[in-house]
Order: C-alpha cells, then sequence, then structure tokens
C-alpha cells in the first residue's frame, strides 16, 4: 500500500467512527440547529458518560492514590495573573489575513499545506527544491513572522478560497477576553489553563500540606483557546476539558518515594537523541531511562510511569502510545525536561498528556509579579554552618564619584556573583581599586577600596529557603477519548454476513452503560423481571438501558455494541437469564437474584469475564 | 432578643463558619496573591471534596434514578443562541455611576440600603413615611429604571464612598461577553445558565430517547454572570456550577409514574397566596399540594418532592427548608408555575435551587430564530378524525377590492380564530357581507361572500405534532454548598472547656475526608499499621488522612472535626484499634482487618454508626 492509500484508508476508518459516534450522540456539534461554531462541540449522553468515567478515573488513579490536594478555580481569569505567567505576551499563533474579504488563517497552515501538497501532487520537483520544502515542513514551528511572511511571499501563497493576496503574518492572541465588572477597566481572560489557579495558590496550599514538600495539587476545569480556524475535528477545540497536576518539589531532591513501583515498567520511549538520528520509538524500561540520564529525574520519571498505566487501563493500545521527549527548540528555556505522551490516530500522532519539569519558572514569575514570596522552607534538624557572600557599598564615598549614576553601581556592586566579588575583592586589595562593568550603565567605572567592603562570613543557619520545582503532567481529556474511541472501534460482519456492524470495544471502567436488559419478546412477565433487575443494577450504582420494544434480539445487540455496552442481560424465563459479552459473543445462564452482582464485579474490575465464563453454564442461541 | 441584637448574632455565627472555611481552605478568595477579585473563590482541597461528593449525589439521585441524558456543552456561545433566549435584550441589572470617579453600583441597592437605613436609624420617621419606605422595599424588584431613578433623586441618594451624585439608572447586561475567533465579528458571550445547550439539542435527544415523550436531560456545569458589584460573599459569584435538568412533557399529560412515592412527603411550603395575605409557610403533604391546585401538575410536585429529598440527604435542616411559589409579579408571563427551594442562612432565606414550568416558551423562541422545528410528535393507534377549520380567501376578489392592502387582508383573514371565523361565515350567508377589523391596517374593512370561503372539514390525522412543555429544576450548587456549611456548624468545649472547638456534622454522603487514621503514639509498629490500614482504605475507594506527627490525640481529633471527618481510627496496639464518631465521641474497638469495610459501610451509607455500636466493645479514652 503507498502513502496515497495509506491516507485514504485513514481517512475512511476516521469517518466511519465519526459517524458512529455522531450518530449515537457521543458528540454533537455545538448550536447544530444555529449551523454550528467551528470547535466547539456538545458531549452527548454516551459521551458525556464516557468522559465522566475517565475523570472519575483519574481523580483514583492521581488524586486519591497520592493524596493530592484538588481545587477548583474560576475559568474568568485578572489580566495580573496571565501578565506574570507570559500568556498576555506570548500565547499567540501567527496569522495572516486574506486582503480583500478579512478572512484569517493561520500562517504556518497555509506554508505547510503548500509544501505537502508541492511534495505529494508535483511530479517535476527537483531534488533540492524537494530537499527545502521538507526543510520549511521540519522548521514549521521556529519561524519568526518575518520569516513566515518571507516564505509565504516567496511561494506565492493566497488565501485558499479566494486566491486574493494575503496581508504579512501577525500575532493573534488565542485567549478569549472580556471585561470583569462593569467599569471596562479590568481586563479578564478565560484561562487558557487550569495551572495558573493551583500556582497562586502555593502558598495556602503548602501550609495545608503542614509545610512539607514533596506535595501535588490536581485540578480538573475547562481550558479555553480563541483558535483563529480550528481543524482536525474534536482534535482541536477552542473549550475544552483540561486535568492537571502541579507536583512541588525540593529542587535538589527530585528522588521519588514509590519511584520503584513503575521502574520496571516498558514502554515506547522516544528521546531526544534518537529523534535527531532519524531512529524509531523503542521500549525501554522507565527504571533504565532514568538511571541512565535519558529522563531528567525520578519524580518526572515516575509520573511518566504513572501515566502509561493510566491511558492503557483506559484502553489506549500500548503499540500507539509513545513518550516523546521535547527537542531542545521545542522546550521553553526554563524548562528542566519535558516528555509527552502521544498516541497514535488517524490524524497522526497526537500529543494527549505533557509531563514537564518546569522548575522554579511558575513560582518565580507568580513571586516577582505579586511580591508574595512562594518559598519553601527546610528546617534544619541542626543548625548549619554556610559561607556567605556580604557586600557592602559604602554609599556617601560613590554618591561623590558617581553622582546621579550613583544608585546604577550600587545595585549591580550588590549583585556581583561570588567569583566576580572575589576577584574585585582581590584587586583593590592588591592595587587599591578595580574595573567594574556596570550593565545598566553600559560602561567600566573604577571602583576604590574605600567604595565597598566585601568578605564572606561564616553563619549558623537554621533553615534553608527556595522555590521548589513544579513537575506538571497535564492532560488533555477530550484528545484521550477521542483516540480511545478510534483504538477501541471496529466492526463484524452480522449474523448472515451481509452487513458490518460497529464495535466499541471499551473497558468496563470507560463503557458509558455498563449493561443492558432485554426481554427477549414482549410479555408482561418477562418485563417484570426486566424491571426487577433493573432495579437491582441501580441499588448497586450500576448504569443501565432497558430495552422494552419487540425489536429483535440480534438488532437489540447490535444497537448497544454500538454504545460500547459490555454485557447484555436477556430475559428468557422468569427464574434465570442470560448474559452476553459484547466482544465474544459468548452467553451464560444465570439466576435473576444473582445477575446484579455479577455484572458489578465483571464491570468494577473485580473479576473478568474469563474469570466467570466457567463458574456457570454456558447459553447458545 | 430584639432585631439588632438577632442581626449581631447572625453575624457572629456568619464570622466563625467563614473563618474556619477560610483558615482550613474550603474556599479561597480566587487570586488572593494579587489582591483577588471580587465574586471569584476557588474551592480549596476540602472544599472541592465537599463540591465533588454532592455532584455525584446528584448524579446518582437525578441523572441515574431517573435515567436522565447528561450532556456537556460549552460556556463560550455564540449571539445567537442568547439572542433567542432573550438573555442579550434582558439578563440586565439597572446600575448608576458615580458621576465623578465612574464606580458603579447597582441602583436598586442603593436604594434598599437608604430605605433599611432610615427604617433602623432614624427615629425621628413619621408613621407615613415609615409606610413609605416599606413600600418602596417591597416594591424594588418591580420598579423600572425611570421609578429608580426618580426615587434615588428624590431621596437624594449619593455614592456610598464618595457622596458624589449619581447618573440615571441604566441597564447593564450581566453577561461575560467575548469575541469568537480572530475576526472580531463573531460575538459570544459566557453562558449565564447551562439550559440553552440543552434546548437547542432537543431534536437530537428526542430522537436519541426514541421519540418518545416524557424524557429529562440534565447537565451540570459552570455559568457566569458578570455582578455589578458582588456582596454576599459566596452566595452571590460571578462564576458558579449549575446543575440543571430539563425535563420534556406532553403538555395535555403532566402526570408522573413515579409521583406516588413522593406524594405522601411533607414540608414547609409557602404557596402565593400564604405570601400575599401574610401568612407563615406550613407543612402541606406534596400530593395535597397538588391535588388541591396549589402546584400545577403532578410532575412539577414530583421534583419538588425529590429535590427535598437530595437537599435533606445532604444535610440540609429540614426546618430551615422551605418551597416558595413565585408571586405573579415574579414570574415570567410564559411560565405555568414556579417555586423556589429557599434555604434559611445567615443571610436570609436564600434561593438554591429553582423549579420551574417554563411551558413550551423555550423550544419555541429556538424554532422561531433558527427555523428548526423543535416539537413532539405523539402517533396515533388508530387514526382520529378532528375538524379542522379552513379559511380560503379569493385573492382576486379581494385584489379588486382592496388593492395595495390586499396582503393585509388576506394575512388577517387568514390568522382568524374559530369563533371569528365562524361568526364571519354566518354573517356572509345571512347578510352577503361581513364587517373586519384589519389590525394591521387599523380599520374596518367590509367583506363580500365572494372573497373568502370558510368551512369546517372533518380530516383523519395520524398524528399529533405539538411542542413540548419544559419542567426545569435548576440547582446553584455553590449556594447550596455554603448552606449546607452553616447547617452543619456548631462549637462545643474542649475537654478542659477553656476553649470552644469547631465541629462541621456532614453526613458521610458529603464529608470531604471519611475517616483519619492516627498512630497513637509516634513508634514504627503503629506506623506500619496506620500505613497497612490506609492502604486498605484506598483499595476499597475511601479518602482519608493520615496524621503521623507527635501532636496530642486531642488535638488531632479538634483538627479533622473541623473538617467534618465523621470517623476517626486511632491505632494504639498491631492488633486492634479504636473507631470514633465525630459527633457523639464515642469509640469501640475494631480488629485491624475489618476496620476498611466497617468504615466503607458506614460511609457508604449501608449502616448507620448506631447500627455497629452494639457489635464492637466500646472503648473509653
Amino acid at each position: 500500500m503507498d502513502a496515497a492509500q495509506e491516507a485514504q484508508k485513514r481517512e475512511a476508518f476516521r469517518q466511519a467512527v465519526v459517524n458512529t459516534l455522531e450518530r449515537r450522540l457521543f458528540y454533537i456539534p455545538s448550536f447544530k440547529i444555529y449551523r454550528g461554531v467551528a470547535g466547539l462541540y456538545d458531549y452527548g449522553p454516551p459521551g458525556c458518560a464516557v468522559k465522566a468515567n475517565v475523570l472519575a478515573f483519574w481523580r483514583q488513579h492521581f488524586v486519591l492514590e497520592e493524596n493530592m490536594l484538588e481545587v477548583d478555580c474560576p475559568c474568568v481569569t485578572p489580566e495580573v495573573v496571565l501578565k506574570a505567567s507570559g500568556h498576555v505576551e506570548k500565547f499567540t499563533d501567527l496569522m495572516v489575513k486574506d486582503e480583500k474579504t478579512g478572512t484569517c488563517y493561520r500562517a504556518d497552515h497555509l506554508l505547510k499545506d503548500y509544501c505537502k501538497e508541492k511534495l505529494e501532487k508535483d511530479t517535476n520537483l527537483s531534488a533540492e527544491k524537494t530537499a527545502e520544502l521538507k526543510h520549511v515542513l521540519a522548521m514549521l514551528d521556529d519561524f519568526s513572522a518575518e520569516e513566515l511572511g518571507a516564505k509565504i511571499k516567496g511561494y506565492g501563497i493566497t488565501a485558499p478560497d479566494t486566491k486574493n493576496a494575503l496581508s504579512d503574518p501577525y500575532p493573534f492572541n488565542l485567549m478569549f477576553q472580556t471585561s470583569i465588572g462593569p467599569s471596562g477597566i479590568s481586563p479578564g481572560y478565560m484561562r487558557p489553563e487550569t495551572a495558573q489557579g493551583i500556582f497562586v495558590n502555593f502558598k495556602d496550599l503548602y501550609y495545608y500540606n503542614g509545610n512539607k514538600l514533596p506535595f501535588a495539587a490536581a485540578q480538573i476545569g475547562q481550558a479555553f483557546r480563541n483558535e483563529i480556524s480550528p481543524r482536525q475535528g474534536l482534535l482541536r477545540v477552542r473549550e475544552f476539558t483540561l486535568a492537571e497536576i502541579e507536583h512541588f518539589v525540593d529542587p535538589d531532591d527530585k528522588s521519588h518515594p514509590k519511584f520503584s513501583e513503575v521502574s520496571k515498567l516498558e514502554f515506547l520511549m522516544f528521546p531526544r537523541e534518537d529523534q535527531v538520528s532519524g531512529r524509531q520509538a523503542r521500549r525501554i524500561p522507565i527504571g533504565e531511562a532514568v538511571s541512565q540520564g535519558i529522563v531528567n529525574n525520578e519524580t518526572l520519571g515516575y509520573f511518566i510511569g504513572r501515566v502509561y498505566l493510566f491511558l492503557s487501563q483506559l484502553g489506549i493500545d500500548k503499540d500507539r502510545l509513545r513518550f516523546r521527549q521535547h527537542l531542545a527548540n521545542e522546550m521553553a528555556h526554563y524548562a528542566a525536561d519535558c516528555w509527552d505522551a502521544e498516541i497514535e490516530c488517524s490524524y497522526g500522532w497526537i500529543e494527549c498528556v505533557g509531563i514537564a519539569d518546569r522548575s522554579a519558572y511558575d513560582l518565580r514569575a507568580h513571586t516577582d509579579k505579586s511580591g508574595v514570596a512562594l518559598v519553601a522552607q527546610e528546617k534544619f534538624s541542626e543548625p548549619r554552618e554556610v559561607e556567605k557572600l556580604i557586600i557592602t557599598p559604602v554609599k556617601k564615598e560613590l554618591g561623590l564619584a558617581f553622582k546621579g549614576n550613583q544608585k546604577m553601581v550600587v545595585e549591580a556592586l550588590e549583585a556581583m556573583g561570588e567569583k566576580e566579588a572575589m576577584g574585585m575583592k582581590a584587586d583593590l586589595e592588591a592595587k587599591g581599586e578595580a574595573e567594574f562593568h556596570v550593565c545598566t550603565l553600559d560602561k567600566v567605572v573604577t571602583i576604590k577600596k574605600n567604595m565597598v567592603s566585601i568578605s564572606k562570613e561564616k553563619k549558623k543557619e537554621h533553615q534553608r529557603v527556595f522555590t521548589p520545582s513544579v513537575i506538571e503532567p497535564s492532560f488533555g481529556i477530550g484528545r484521550i477519548i477521542y483516540c480511545l474511541y478510534e483504538h477501541s472501534f471496529y466492526t463484524r460482519a452480522n449474523k448472515d454476513g451481509d452487513e458490518q456492524l460497529n464495535v466499541f470495544r471499551f473497558p468496563p471502567l470507560v463503557a458509558p452503560i455498563k449493561c443492558t436488559v432485554f426481554p427477549l419478546v414482549q410479555n408482561q412477565q418477562y418485563e417484570e423481571v426486566a424491571k426487577k433487575i433493573a432495579k437491582s443494577l441501580t441499588a448497586v450504582g450500576i448504569s443501565y438501558k432497558i430495552d422494552i420494544t419487540g425489536t429483535s434480539i440480534g438488532k437489540r445487540y447490535a444497537r448497544t455494541d454500538e454504545l460500547g455496552v459490555p454485557l447484555a442481560i436477556t430475559v428468557d424465563s422468569t427464574t434465570s437469564v442470560t448474559v452476553r459479552e459484547r466482544d465474544s459473543k459468548q452467553q451464560i445462564r444465570v439466576n435473576v437474584d444473582e445477575v446484579a452482582s455479577l455484572v458489578k464485579s465483571v464491570t468494577d474490575g473485580v473479576s473478568t469475564w474469563n474469570d466467570i465464563l466457567w463458574k456457570y453454564p454456558t447459553h447458545s442461541s
């Protein structure tokens, strides 16, 4: 199969999945009766149930298991917070406008489309040109506005719909802006991530945790991104649910007490070096990845392992899940290390979880902006002797020598690092003066011996004050769910072989409805048994669907296979019923009184279908 | 105790609750390190857990129990949807501005404050003036902008902070406005309620339900209200969680199959007539309220009963919960009936749940605006004969007679109701002509026999097409939680009687943490037992807090009583432990291996403390 056929096959598969999802209301394009809004989707009843199940499992797997502090902050966020975080300045995409109609496009998308189409369809491309276009595709994320503009002009790219000329690229901030209160003087934004709500609460949360590190806070909530022109259906949306963890840790000790519980796990990893040298992702035990220094530290490694367990238990195919390390140019300057859990679907490898060691960046940024110290203390069990550098500028002498520039010189002296200060001390002692470069004046001045005293003093310290590092696993819940749909979907022929039926092989944990209850034929006795079973299912907290229509049993099975319901109870007598498993289509016969607890034990994961299969008589329909 | 003392006592109680809530991070003023934003609050760890518990119970009690269709729609909403719903035009409060500083105030709040202060503090008020001010307070919600402005001017009310003059009142729309996409031509709003997302999906949901009525859809999510100047702390906020149900029902049959399950419930109701005639709320069985026509219909009554069960099971005090019917002037013109579940707290009686029969208003509004018919069909089991009125204007004759006005006359004829049309038919047959008032022309014209034919025809119909009525229970989750805090809070003296300790008597269902685990003294053996118990609690899904500090056991109990933790496990041997109940402070001795399942059975509500108390030896510390 060549690339074009592959692409066609992927497209057909995606269409089959998406059609089923939309027909069965897993999702609905939002405000459909008003012709919708690009990038906004509703979860319909089964989608909503899947989402609730995924979030409940997330809470169990992360928050409860690790005793995390869960918080819930508003979406509306004042500007000052997002100025501190850098979003007001940097959360942008480069945009071009159709110069006649004003329609907006993402500049990199247009360039990407152009290169891809050329490479796919232009059979006369020279080797040189081919290499150039491939290089452009690889560099796409690194281009500045000017470089993108030059390429677009150079290739003569025009607006896709009208062929009109395009404006130069300029940055568009992706936050939805609004105004808080009626005055119009308090700008606000809909948060682009939930993390900032946690950072600004660090001090209170640290106190709540008994002033101890490490600890993690977590938040599940809506986030917003005003995309320029959303594409990729359910994967690139303007409003989405994030589940984020901020794990605060001493930068000098990023070990994790439970690392041994995950260290043997082995899964596809794609380290930076392997990407650069053109190798494939490979299976590496996470313990080795940490000990070999591929993953920066144990805590980061621990979360990578936990994320792997989370995704695979949800039903993500392990062979289509990899952890890809950010390349140097992808990573923020402050980050210590960063890995994305990527899931392969019909759109390619999609980033679904980001796991980053963001160092002290976020807490420092809010400390600077707010003036509130977001720091931790380590109390020493006994005082420690430390050498401290003491720099004391003599302001009077400096004032006489530098007049109006005195303040800048004082600040520069105080800001000297240990090496520079000790060099100056040596010069002053040897020569009575020293040359000193003052950045803020951009010149070199002469410092005399009487202008500054420099010494090292031994001090007893009772504690150490520091800004914790943040390790952040951040989950795009909607993307995970979409990939789960693709990984769970398959078709099989019906009994007569004349029709393909759709099935979602959701694990019980995820399935929107855990079981169905069908009377085999319409009759009052069976209906009563069905209702009795339904009641006992509600009592044990199992979501079910009862179908008392006269539709053929085969059709009813097919309908619920399409919703991914794992078990179907068919009432064909008043004392016992059959239970059918979705994927194997095997059936067993169970007493009416036992059936609810049996269903519960399978859907809670206490037993598997195979565990119970041999305990009951099988039934063949 | 007089009114002022009462008010002081309420204020002191509120302060005690709020201090505890804030100190223990049940909530945190959002963005506190930046001095916060009025009307925005975070849920800290215990608050977040309480909220999750309340929502989980809501899902169990309503969605699962009634097989509702849960959906999840975006917060960002395009303008067209909120134009159809009326929010763009009418979701406003009247505002006045300080004419010098521009500070904004709610006009009715200033007037209310003025009247209240006068009534409380001015001892020289004439009886006439007193009556006037009381009348103003009663009418506050009904005043137009002009009336409010006249009162403010008349009383000489100025800006509270500066005493500057105030502008005339003008409407301020309470929706947070934003722009969807980069073009600036698609205005959007943050939804003020979740309901609209359900209404626009009616067609798909009806289909999903097998084209059958009644059915209910439900949604939990954030809603937004850009308050002019939020007061009342946690009760009036700019972003909040709503849980809404839209129950769609045939307007000709609002009976409910499960009404008998609630009809015997008796609780405080406050019908319109009792309010108008100055009576008190009284206990009425909901079955009687429906049969006597106090509550409009069974379905509305059913939901009132279910809401009562929901709130009282959460721990809301039944004596401080009442269902108040809207007065005629409070109710929208289209509503058939409307009741608020009001909970009494230190702020007075607070609306926490609204339960309204909104008739066909919402679906009709979206049908009109979108052009998509949001209707239901009732297929008749056999065709029914119905008499249909047929009006056929003869356009040629009408054109000759009325020329340019022909269109208006035709439309007016076609719009005639049955009575008017049959009257005209009689006139035409008796006299050959009839007088006819055409509204759009504002004149009376003469219709001749040859200009229109009017008849009644018998037709067989196979179905009936109609717009369903909507019965909407809408829950303000944050308000319910705040009232729950107040109703659960009490203080008691410590052992020595020298200090008051705070306790939240949350039912296990609501408690943020279900139990604590304490080693009695710091020693490795006990710590290991404690960790073993902790692990077994996680395994059965119980949230716990482990405290291995050396703090005295009394202090540790006090700390967790303040979080409302129902049970405390103290490890004082390696084989058995004590379990203490929060409110009674009773203790029993339980084997280490049994303790997790015992805690689970109490916190799941399978057993009560009293059920298990006699089964185990008591322990006195």
